[in-house]
């Protein structure tokens, strides 16, 4: 639950985290199911919305006390400050997946602990593909975990400064070669305003940031970028460059989407030609 | 004649300037005439090298003194420190063309005082596709005559600080709508590293800078782009968004091949087929 202030408003105690925003922007391309732990605070309206949009509830923990909270303030629309976080019941929190979550066709590691995330990837039976998100305080804390993580999925999502830190190169295109030799088939370097560049050994494609008139609120942008990536990418047996652009488009729109409201409100109750029509302006703009 | 530091090295009274930048690269897609004004002390080998790429002279003047100078030091990529300018011959010019110029298919009137690129446009005949270039010294110190020249082309290029300086905007869509309005046909937003936008009033085309692996100096980088984009346009009758985009990639390719040594020195001497690969490139990687 997230308390933010940007330049456009504020909100307190909202729907937010990178799994829900994940799960609401994926629940457009496929069906989702959703990790994580619970307080009993957390609003009966917020598991209604989820499920209104699909999402399977199983992985769900429901604990005593409260929900982990979040209070940021943005000055300028690039970075958050971090006014206070609150583990609450997150603190001593073990991710266990339902069985039947473990056969599914894609699965994305929220950004959480390195060490929460190689968690999830033991219990995944082999076939599905693989994701990582993260962010500079695990890079700068806990770089080994985080390098065995990138080094054990397919596609790994950073911003520009995050493949900087994690690599200590000052430019995306080496710092993602270096990625892609630990093992990943693609690396997805999010450039926010500015769009994002999808590199592989071989290939590359860059698309623009959708171009939004009134920013409100970037909280959950790359969560919802990844959410929808990986949603698609269920839809497909390999990661060929054709697929991987689709995803990054759809991605760009969810983003897009999210930032022009206050905590998930601009991502749910969305229809999918919108969405299929925002997709098709941006492959326009760039052809 | 710059000298110019940057953290991959320095040059002391190099050739430089926007026409000199943009004359070269222009002339891989047409014949290309420059006018300007020279000192004594303007080396010889500069203008043997703006002969050799088939540059005009015609509209040079020369005058007893020393020539133009500008020093500059790069801290970052981004943006030059200005050490010092010396206007010399340049203080009292007035540019004047001569008859064979008046004509011409193509005009960039490359970054100078307001005054005197209306003084350009008065002797150009109607018909020409015409563009303007400018810097935010100019659009601090005289918005008026910056707007005046805006009103009486076909092409502005500006970068990102530039057209929210010049519009008071904080968003460069609307930024360029606003400069749409004073009556131009395409706005070309420069963004340096990542790449640039070109807007016209219901199109829009995004294109991804060209990855480079070593900047060694920026300078003239955006006069490239511009030389290289109003001379590939000479071979258009209308400023159709296809040959906009194909001028687009062409000033990409320039720019980025300009960075990658000082001065002058990575955009002399290159052949039109190994431009042509690095545009499809490009293509490829948004395609």
């Amino acid at each position: 639950m997230d308390t933010i202030s940007t330049p456009a408003g504020e909100v307190v105690d909202a729907l937010g985290g990178s799994a829900i925003y994940g799960a609401l922007s994926g629940s457009y391309f496929c069906p989702v199911k959703i990790v994580g732990v619970l307080g009993t605070d957390f609003p009966v309206s917020g598991l209604e919305l989820l499920q209104q949009h699909g999402v399977n509830l199983d992985g769900l923990d429901f604990k005593e006390g409260k929900t982990f909270r979040w209070s940021g303030k943005y000055h300028n629309w690039n970075k958050a400050e971090t006014l206070n976080t609150e583990l609450n019941v997150f603190a001593d929190f073990a991710p266990l997946l339902p069985c039947s979550y473990k056969t599914c066709n894609s699965l994305l590691l929220a950004n959480i602990h390195p060490e929460l995330q190689l968690q999830v990837l033991k219990q995944i039976e082999t076939g599905a593909h693989l994701a990582c998100d993260t962010m500079n305080y695990w890079i700068n804390r806990c770089p080994e975990e985080v390098s065995k993580v990138v080094s054990r999925v397919d596609v790994v999502f950073m911003n520009e400064d995050e493949v900087k830190a994690f690599t200590g190169r000052t430019d995306i295109f080496s710092a993602a070669r270096e990625i892609l030799s630990l093992g990943p088939q693609w690396v997805i370097v999010k450039r926010g305003e500015y769009g994002s560049v999808a590199l592989s050994k071989n290939e590359m494609y860059f698309a623009p940031a959708y171009p939004v008139k009134n920013v409100k609120d970037p909280t959950g942008a790359g969560d919802c970028f990844a959410g929808a990536f990986m949603a698609y990418l269920s839809n497909c047996k390999e990661l060929k460059r054709a697929c991987i652009k689709n995803a990054v488009l759809y991605g760009t729109v969810l983003a897009s989407m999210n930032v022009q409201d206050f905590s998930v409100n601009g991502i749910i109750g969305r229809n999918k030609a919108q969405i299929d029509a925002d997709k098709e302006l941006l492959i326009r703009w760039t052809n």
